[in-house]
């Protein structure tokens, strides 16, 4: 369950620490030819996102700031399960730690 | 359960080391036209909050102390899980360890 | 359950290591106008408490004692769950770890 | 279950830190002699693949990037549970982390 | 349930490392005008106890020795759960690690 | 379930890190004086097993590698769980992690 | 369930890193005047053993190697779980982490 924002933008959003800011591509909810898909077979998101913001990055136990190896605008591969889920407007968006993210995508 | 609390003022309350203490968003119990919402509409907390009041922080191994990473005023995303929940009056509040709040939100 | 302690006062009690012994509040079993309520209403206990004693602190791994935050007669926000219980005489006490103890109270 | 990925070539993933990326061994559908094998026979995935791509390594608390123990094209031994599964097309992939994995095979 | 130990003093027992061994209190088993009271109410051990030995001590990481923060003849407060329970003759002693050890009793 | 390999030979397999390749000691499948006795007997693996091959040990946190306790040829006496099952045709082996392996068997 | 070993003699188990080989005092089997007991008066293994050998402990994470805290021949006391069993012949054999030994017996 995604808990629903009452701010406006995911602009406003600004990770701390390590955590990333990801937007889940959505399956597409009509076919090439212009079908509309029932939600059954919609209904369950991708594990792609691309990156919208990251944190400055989590501290060593020394105190020295490790950056994410992410960036906002990064296509990435998510794991299955886990971040935490926010809603903004119809949009849903997640937050990861940066070491959960698996890959990147570069086409 | 949030544990009523016997003191007046939430200005009573001194987090220690990395604890956050953070006013929850309540949802709007009525709409903008006026018409009051049913509890059963509205009686799940948001996920977004306000600073209240931080600790100093917690020490590293070596004792060197980490500032918080929000002070008192910031408006926070707050995981949808976790956290020990205080009753002042008819508000409630949550202690939250400092790298437990996700992100700040800037307006 | 509280085991009932052998000893007459709770002043015998030195706490080791970062131990903090606290007596949490008591619900009021009578109303201001007099009125005594029954034990459904006042046998939960209050998550705030007195610190009657701590420990000298924990030591690092490198052997240096931390003090523990707080201090006798420290008023204080205590977890919903967690620490020893002990009852001596009517009353009951508990032993936290000082790191456990979520903030000061001061009015 | 394993999820369909949107872009087309494996080739377009990046794994992050110390994850590996591995084709397993489909097993054969059909016998040496040409005859078909049902699905109940075949479907259980092996305990063998070959490395795809491997991340640049994990570091280490002080910092020091540590390189993988396999590089792409290593066939290797797979543990039974585990990694993080995604579907190309038709092609199953896995994403495990270095040290997940139990031994090279060289014939 | 303690095992009965085949030796006849509890003066044999040299406890190792960390390790304190314990004498716990028996609850009265006749009240103070002399009326035996039933096994029912008798038979939950007490929180508290004596301290019988301890070990020299664990070493730490970097191998110095951490002497125990009780001794011989030290009367205890004990947590409700865990130790080591070994039956000598007709007494039950206990072994616990120095750090699960809560408080000294000093009157 | 061990699964079975695809390749021919034990001696492909090449172990990673601290890994230990083991073969697990056969019960005999017929007495001395020749009769066979059936599986329900003889079906459980014993506890030893011969070294095979080990990897060439884990690295410290600060990068220096510790080589394996045992080598090929030692004959072994394992933990009654875990190690990752293999099949390679008729034979069972196991891999297993350096410091799981019990003892040295030595006649 | 203890293994039977395939060995004759337990001198052939050479304990690896800090692991320590107990035999079990067993319960007597009939009494000071020679009757036998039943086995469901006897079959519980005492708590109590002799080390038989020990590895040469286990290494720090600098390398430097600490060694047991008991030595062949020594009694000791046993933890009521834990250790993994192994039979050679009648007798059954613990193989204990020198750790969990807890305390010495000297008479």
């Amino acid at each position: 369950m995604a808990a629903q924002a009452t701010f406006k933008s995911i602009k406003s959003l600004v990770p701390l620490l390590d955590r990333v800011l990801v937007q889940r591509f959505k399956p597409e909810t009509k076919t090439a030819t212009g079908i509309f898909l029932p939600s059954s077979v919609t209904n369950s998101p991708l594990n792609e996102g691309t990156v919208i913001a990251t944190g400055p990055g989590a501290p060593t136990k020394e105190g020295k700031v490790v950056p994410c190896n992410v960036k906002a605008g990064d296509r990435v591969l998510l794991p299955s399960w886990g971040g935490n889920a926010i809603k903004v407007g119809e949009e849903e968006y997640y937050l990861f730690k940066d070491n959960e993210i698996l890959a990147k995508i570069q086409e």
